[in-house]
């Protein structure tokens, strides 16, 4: 086993503390990564405190890790001790199913193994634990090759809220020509901002926070419009394309109506309550869709574009101490864009 | 003006009632009809009851119309006197914005003009008046060739109750090794059976009714499953595609949990209240999407494909006479599929 050390919450009203634990044994295809950084994503949250239901205790959260590479099984050729590597929300799948063969290995029919809280395909005694930690053992083909022109700590959270707003835009075939909204500008929507912006389409931010305007405007977006102003929404239309951040319960009509004929409203946020809608809205082959994070394939394809075009989040780094701040910052909004913990301090913690 | 006779509705509570009114003046680019056969589709009992609350009264309604032409336009070279031509739910658009361009007339920017309850564009005068009636004028531009081999009376559902269905299995790109679902079968289920099993896939019926399965099976259905035996629903499982013709309130999500990843729910009926989806269900880049008739072009093509395949509406003749007792059937949701007029029997009651 693998001796870790990180921040875990026991139960669902714990704060975050720090924890000794240990990984499984690292086999011949797998990688031990010492971690630098890991990002702090909503879920991380809505998993330490239960708020879906599922959440096995103790658990260490976190799934937008960037390491260095300290072993290596000698079955492993793409990665040697040293490299840069990134771990997202997949660790493992069965690999023989359908969407495994698509590269969908997050839709794994058997079940994806998540970076925390899934019981571990290699050593089904082990709970795999998240990457607010020391280290970390995982598959090399579930593992990421970082660019080397990146700032890696700004990696870190490509590796969830990145793929989650990057996997959308591709099916979707944003580029240029195409008029392309994104509402709420957190961890995902900055980065569905950059992307879009990136991919060549005209792109409006829609936000509740007029505060967020400038900002928008430098992430990337040609236009604002302040979704709580009835008048504003109204003249807004002819969208082909809306990729829909919130995570709250929100009317998802005005959106539809704002879709031109055949446009697509796409969810990436996860409401936990039933969304509803007026059927005459989507009445001229308008979709609602859906989308959850992405693939490894296409996560690297992602990372490999964003080193291309020098493409990063914006974050915030953190000592690990500060954890349980930076969770309620979370849950207030009040981070541009994304936390990041320096895995550094979680060394010198001992 | 062109004189005709019909049955219409004086008020948003009166039966319909025999009625003479006029036609609008027949132009260069127009035909004259004498309408043979027309079809009864539950919108033209919405609008005859202002159920959508924007009817203009008094009304003829009718839109699944088959009559013979007696007169053409000087400019009209692609019909002639004693031809068969069918009008559907469309008569006349912009024909310059995108949507004309691309063929979705039904989608015109300017708004289409439908076959009742539209100022005609022709003449603003004149508010265009259904074919529960004796004539009809149209431009030829909107008439529609019906093929020489099929019954004209079951040809008459096909443009509504056809298109509507027709249209999404075909955008949706419907064939072998799919598997399909149409839930409900009344005027557009029993059509969306027919289509999706001449297009090669493997057929579900959704139904709330036990005695329809033999029916189903005998229009084009695979399987049958009942949709309020829960255990059933549970394991309908891996669907590619479900065409959804219920026009009430109902629950999406059991559907929304039959389909597969990247699977497609289209509604084609109009529920007027807001249905409600959990967000989860779609995250596999599933789809909810909507289809409202269809335009021209795809009409008559799918006219020359019930032709070469001989599929026409299963149909139930009636007199003018028993229009209002066919109505509440309707409501009632007891017809086998589709009750087509057959107008001679207006001629005959002058």
């Amino acid at each position: 086993m693998i001796q870790s050390k990180g921040y875990a919450a026991s139960t669902a009203t714990s704060p975050l503390a720090p924890v000794d634990f240990d990984r499984r044994e690292p086999g011949s295809q797998d990688l031990v990564l010492e971690l630098l950084y890991c990002g702090v994503c909503h879920s991380d949250i809505h998993y330490a405190r239960n708020e879906w239901g599922s959440s096995r205790f103790p658990i260490v959260p976190g799934h937008e890790m960037v390491g260095r590479v300290t072993r290596v099984g000698d079955q492993v050729s793409d990665f040697k001790v040293g490299d840069l590597a990134g771990v997202g929300c997949i660790i493992d799948s069965c690999r023989t199913c359908t969407p495994c063969e698509d590269g969908e290995e997050h839709y794994c029919q058997k079940g994806v193994t998540m970076s925390y809280g899934s019981k571990e395909r290699k050593d089904s005694n082990v709970i795999s634990q998240g990457g607010y930690s020391t280290n970390y053992v995982v598959d090399a083909d579930f593992a990421l090759h970082i660019p080397s022109t990146l700032d890696p700590k700004a990696v870190a959270p490509l590796l969830c809220a990145g793929i989650t707003t990057w996997s959308p835009l591709r099916r979707w075939k944003i580029g240029p020509g195409m008029k392309v909204g994104v509402v709420g500008l957190g961890g995902l929507g900055h980065m569905g901002l950059k992307f879009a912006h990136a991919f060549g389409a005209d792109v409006t931010l829609f936000t509740t926070s007029e505060s967020k305007a400038a900002d928008a405007k430098s992430l990337g977006a040609h236009n604002v419009i302040i979704s709580t102003d009835a008048e504003a929404m109204k003249s807004a239309r002819g969208f082909d394309f809306i990729l829909d951040t919130v995570s709250a319960l929100h009317d998802i009509n005005p959106y539809l109506s704002a879709l031109k004929r055949n446009g697509t409203l796409c969810l990436v946020g996860l409401p936990d309550q039933q969304l509803a809608f007026k059927p005459g809205l989507i009445l001229s082959n308008k979709v609602i869709s859906g989308s959850f994070i992405g693939g490894i394939k296409e996560t690297q394809e992602m990372l490999e574009y964003c080193g291309a075009h020098n493409i990063v989040s914006e974050i915030e780094l953190i000592d690990i101490a500060e954890i349980n701040k930076a969770f309620d910052r979370v849950v207030n909004n009040d981070v541009k864009y994304r936390f990041v913990i320096d895995l550094a301090t979680l060394k010198a913690d001992s």
